[in-house]
């Protein structure tokens, strides 16, 4: 997401170490005592203005759930939506999602959410895509056995490409959708961008795969 | 497909037996010598009026085609097409999916094509498709190791389904277009069914998925 660059972006994110957790490497192992439960943890990456947190979050007050965003000036609009928002079962990372595996143990994250994540159409950027191995990878290292990984976007070529990339690393398909605006499915949540989309008519793709068991 | 009965169509059917085979059980591990060559065989089932057989065989000349048609008033007008087309690359065989395996050695098929499967909606007929598990079986038995599945639909639901039941096989998942004639892909060869709809301006969606190596 691109956004004017915000100076002050920096000062708001460190006024607000309660959402957005300050040196979050340090609650490594330690995050169902920082939301003082021990409810299941799921994060979304790449959680730009921060809508789908916040509402799943007060959806489901049973679950606690971290937004990961690496821009400073996109992260801080997700802060001013929390803050009204004023709920306990959310928190904010401004982290590189590289960095997943310093800030979370194994099965210390129950599922991982990606919401139109950035296609990075051309092919020599197939590496920066979120669904492509190496994240996979790191998802894998954070999650626990058989955890899964719940995705939706409307760019058709990520979608395919992402189907593609699960299978090749053998995670199993266990929900596909290729328009889930009018599949019956109960509770989605939309994302800024989802609404804007599906208003000019785009079809929405979604899918939930799993990782397999270890052996 | 649903079309008239034609009492004559047995009798059509039993007059060419170079193009639809009689008694195909007892060609069994001989279908090369049946086409006096050792090209690949690709099969289609459920062929319908045969077109993607023929004119798939009319393009390459070096692969041999059987289509594989349960209903006579079908294959029958299949027949009539491969009369006119008079290619020495196409049998059909007017027998019931389920007896693949009476017909075909192991490996003897070298590629299994689906295209416009009847989707079978309702729950209770999930293990009619094409693509249900128990299907996905009687390929296997029939292709090598390695051996590729090509399925192309209209139907949303059942390409949905489909890719799952892929999954859930453990079919590797080597080729994905969620909107074919948008896709670039060449050499497609429509079928009567895909021309139809595609003109009602429905989306064509099509996969390649390859059988894990057997240990």
């Amino acid at each position: 997401m691109r956004t004017r660059n915000k100076p002050w972006a920096k000062d708001r994110i460190e006024s607000h170490p309660h959402y957005i957790v300050h040196e979050p490497e340090s609650k490594k192992g330690l995050w169902a005592k920082e939301f003082n439960n021990t409810n299941p943890i799921h994060i979304e990456v790449g959680t730009g203005k921060g809508r789908f947190v916040i509402e799943m979050a007060r959806a489901n007050p049973d679950v606690n759930y971290i937004g990961v965003e690496l821009s400073e000036s996109v992260i801080v609009m997700a802060l001013e939506r929390l803050i009204e928002a004023d709920l306990p079962n959310v928190k904010l990372l401004n982290i590189n999602a590289n960095d997943l595996t310093t800030i979370f143990d194994k099965g210390e994250v129950a599922r991982v959410y990606l919401n139109f994540s950035d296609p990075w159409p051309k092919n020599r950027h197939e590496k920066r895509r979120l669904t492509f191995s190496s994240f996979l990878d790191l998802y894998k290292t954070v999650l626990p056995e058989e955890g899964e990984i719940h995705f939706k976007t409307d760019n058709q070529g990520l979608f395919e490409y992402s189907l593609q990339s699960f299978s090749a690393y053998g995670l199993l398909l266990t929900y596909l959708s290729l328009d889930l605006h009018k599949s019956g499915f109960e509770g989605n949540i939309m994302t800024e961008y989802e609404e804007k989309f599906s208003k000019k008519g785009q079809r929405i793709y979604r899918c939930e795969v799993r990782y397999p068991k270890e052996s």
